[in-house]
């Protein structure tokens, strides 16, 4: 992989360690008084907590929005293999933070791969340096999932600019005081543009006009309107915007801009799994530092009468590797998805991209579904403490819940797995990716029992999958609503899937270490975490597969009261 | 039944009827206003929104808080079947509000069971009348699944009462502004008690001390220090009480606290399970509400290219069914459980005492944990607007949070179902509840295809239940962490199973109505509600059979890092 041989894995661990530093000691911190003060709008303008505004000037200085980016704009360079890791940290630290540079990374990747030379020249290199944030300006009220009634309008100017006008709602960081401009990416009609998802176009919509020689001009005619009073991640400002005839820069060709979006939303969606990962892991750990202090009940196989740690009691144990194996197991699935992206675009393999699109909405769609269900036992541990607010524990299951929704809704995600990634190719990919997973099965066939009992149960597994992906190829021809019916559980089956594969690929792995006499308790607990997810997590396969097969006609026959 | 041959079915029906729109009108509304208000704290006061006290006076004088007292004290005497109904009501309008009655019962229940003459003479009535309310003192720092670990003293005064000096946390309407008086009963050892549970009294401390002639004396020595700042039920105040030695009269025999305690707490854990079943439905009439109004993209099978309320999509059918099912299943698992009680005290029947109190950890402990779930399925629904405090869906995802948690954590509600309703009799209720769940397997292979779907569903989940109990009987011997391992799987099981039988039950008693001509659209859909059940969640007990079987080692067995 010429692209990325510059680095070698000392350098990556460093910046890795730089980074976590950072997250550890600048931002982490913020993530409670986020929450409690939140951000404010007043007069049209929205305020951050003045500790997140230094601790964002120190995150651009620092160059921490480069890590990913191409080094001729400024960026790193780093394989987004890494960036993942990195966007962990970040978003463990405090996810209301993370969702800054998350969006600004998603309008680079747009400018990248649609911009023309003189936007890039333009907006890259601020961008990149964490000078200016970008954001992503699709929903209106009656657009929501449903992009195709975006009413935005976009009207030629005749000198090669736009005028935008309309209302974007949802905008997360719309507004704020941590840069000094902020690029809004916009979806909009030109007024003879196409009815229904066909006819929209993508703007570059400035807060703040650049001038020709890149100084920070008149301010555009961009308003926020209000921001929401959410559930969770309230120090990130979700705006409402208003576009009083703003002036816009098409990006590419009229009418092509979901296309154009779509790109930018694909990075948000693997990012937001990400952040799935991230919230599940700073609820883990929370989780098992009370689990230690508390002092509660005589253990039940216990010969003295003395309370111990509740860690000691069989059913917080299985709280606290249930939430530890979803975790490692989404990240084990979003490491190899990031792997798989990095490599297939070096070497332009076109498999190997497709096997990554296909795992895209799983990282989305199973990590966020189950941050939620992991950020909830992660408030069960806690016991009467979780409920407090005080405790933190609260505040991730609060975060957690706008995860599934968010950059395309669970439903979105396995509508987007079903049609576009198996139903389109008659499940080439999606077959290969059983196939995979059956090599891995032979691997573990020669393992220890241990290695066995996790082969077993991913070969059950991936005969549930195998079996729904047949009923599914077969049954969408005759009719749609059958299979859609089953696209949640398809998502759930194959995430689920995938997590339990790429955790046994990484049991296998611990294993040779352990056999080289590596790192002992770090590769047995990797051992440990995917047996459990092996025997108490992968038959939820088997249920996800009887709700394809035989739940369709309840689902699509039952009638609702008036 | 004698003792309720008072009462005829349209009675109840009136009583029901009022209680009804009493809540609909009087209670509904405050629901939002107490989530954004709260209870506040000043002065060593707790003040409710001048709402709540007002409407908390008419629900006394309208009698409502009688419903299922003795009619020798000012109650109704209505059966716990109606009152079951009754509380889901008042706790689906609003949770917060609901929580003062709820505990007020548990006080009358446990002074009716335990008290001297006397003191139910001073007590019952002006409890039942809803004049004062009452409070359950348990939780102390630390404390709280632990009851033997309370420090609470309670010293003779050589006059027949007792001094209490303690601090009690987490008080649910410990202080407030809503009755006359507040009768907490609070646990305590005396000096010489013997260490652990076993050494722990009951005593009624007044708030207010309560003279030979009934009327109100002097402010007792209990002071409210604070409350919590929680993450739901915000009206309802969560208090720290402080008792310098404040006045306490002993409940029945000193050291036998506990035992009358779990009078209290038995009814208030039935309670607070149908509080999940309330927030469920509430939950379910919002989604429901929003998925016809909200119009967005076209459907799956649509030949236009038209846009469709979102219920008109497979996915969202599959959310609101889930909601919907997992609702009915636990209101139906209730009600039967309340009949079995009524009955089996009427009668003295202990085989159905037995059965009913098998069932109550399940109304628990299922009931209280699929509500975060169904809460969070109506988040869902609502897509980025559920992430919004003013849609109100967000509310019950919060306010759910503490049902798996209060009056009893779901471990604590399964250890309870284990060792208390299965182990102790060997097995013997469980494998009654099975019994009459064949039986119920029998009539339905007689009907049509649905209930034959359900039969076959229905018998595989007892099957799964079965070799469940038939393994933990075995192996609790042996090892009693490898049997508690599987627990709450266990209460999962069970718990599924029971919704899936009652709702079973409820399927052939709609078929029978169906049969006769009656009110076709009701009794169809609670025939499609039960095969929802049977296909997309009673398969879930095969799931928890193998954690059962297969997981304990895998539990019991990893280590965490340092």
């Amino acid at each position: 992989m010429k692209r990325f041989s510059d680095f070698d894995l000392p350098d990556i661990a460093a910046v890795l360690e730089g980074y976590s530093r950072f997250c550890a000691d600048q931002i982490a911190p913020l993530s409670h008084l986020g929450d409690t003060e939140g951000a404010s709008f007043e007069k049209g303008r929205v305020k951050m907590p003045e500790e997140y505004v230094q601790a964002y000037a120190q995150f651009a200085d620092m160059g921490w929005q480069a890590l990913t980016h191409p080094v001729e704009y400024g960026g790193m360079g780093l394989p987004r293999a890494v960036g993942a890791a990195a966007l962990e940290m970040l978003n463990a630290a405090d996810m209301s933070f993370g969702l800054c540079p998350l969006l600004t990374d998603g309008a680079i990747e747009a400018l990248l791969l649609s911009g023309s030379d003189e936007q890039k020249a333009t907006y890259l290199e601020p961008l990149i340096a964490g000078r200016w944030s970008g954001t992503m300006n699709l929903t209106e009220p009656q657009a929501g999932s449903d992009l195709g009634r975006v009413a935005t309008r976009a009207m030629r100017r005749g000198d090669g600019r736009y005028g935008i006008s309309g209302t974007k709602i949802f905008i997360t960081y719309g507004a704020h005081d941590l840069t000094e401009n902020i690029v809004h990416l916009v979806l909009a009609r030109t007024p003879d543009a196409p009815t229904g998802p066909a006819g929209m176009s993508l703007f570059i919509v400035p807060q703040k006009l650049v001038e020709p020689d890149g100084t920070l001009g008149a301010e555009n005619a961009v308003n926020c309107v209000s921001i929401e009073h959410k559930l969770g991640v309230r120090a990130s400002p979700t705006a409402v915007l208003e576009f009083n005839d703003a002036t816009g820069y098409l990006i590419g060709d009229e009418n092509r801009g979901l296309e154009y979006m779509f790109v930018m939303m694909n990075v948000a969606r693997f990012s937001v799994g990400v952040q799935g990962i991230a919230i599940s892991e700073r609820a883990y750990q929370r989780a098992l530092t009370f689990a230690r202090e508390r002092v509660q009940s005589r253990p039940v196989n216990s010969k003295s009468g003395d309370a111990a740690p509740i860690i000691e009691h069989p059913d917080v144990r299985r709280m606290l590797l249930r939430m530890r194996s979803l975790t490692e197991g989404g990240r084990a699935v979003a490491a190899a998805t990031a792997g798989l992206l990095d490599v297939g675009r070096c070497q332009d393999n076109k498999e190997m991209t497709a096997l990554a699109e296909f795992m895209v909405p799983l990282v989305k769609g199973f990590c966020s579904e189950r941050a939620v269900d992991v950020a909830s036992l992660g408030v069960q541990v806690h016991g009467g403490m979780g409920f407090i607010e005080e405790t933190g524990a609260a505040q991730h299951y609060r975060d957690a819940r706008i995860l599934p929704i968010y950059e395309g809704t669970t439903a979105i995600q396995a509508n987007d797995l079903l049609g576009r990634k198996v139903l389109r190719d008659r499940g080439e990919t999606a077959r290969r990716f059983a196939i995979l997973i059956a090599e891995t099965e032979a691997k573990l066939a020669g393992g220890d029992a241990a290695a066995q009992a996790i082969g077993s149960s991913l070969a059950q597994a991936r005969g549930a999958f195998e079996s729904a992906l047949d009923w599914l190829l077969a049954n969408s021809r005759k009719d749609a609503d059958t299979a859609y019916a089953g696209s949640v559980p398809f998502l759930m089956l194959a995430g689920t899937l995938a997590a339990g594969w790429s955790l046994a690929k990484g049991a296998l792995a611990a294993q040779a270490a352990l056999d080289a006499g590596q790192n002992r308790q770090f590769m047995t607990q990797k051992i440990a975490t995917a047996l459990f997810f092996a025997e108490h997590i992968l038959p939820e396969c088997l249920t996800e597969q009887t709700r394809i097969l035989y739940g369709s006609s309840s689902l699509l026959d039952a009638t609702f009261p008036d």
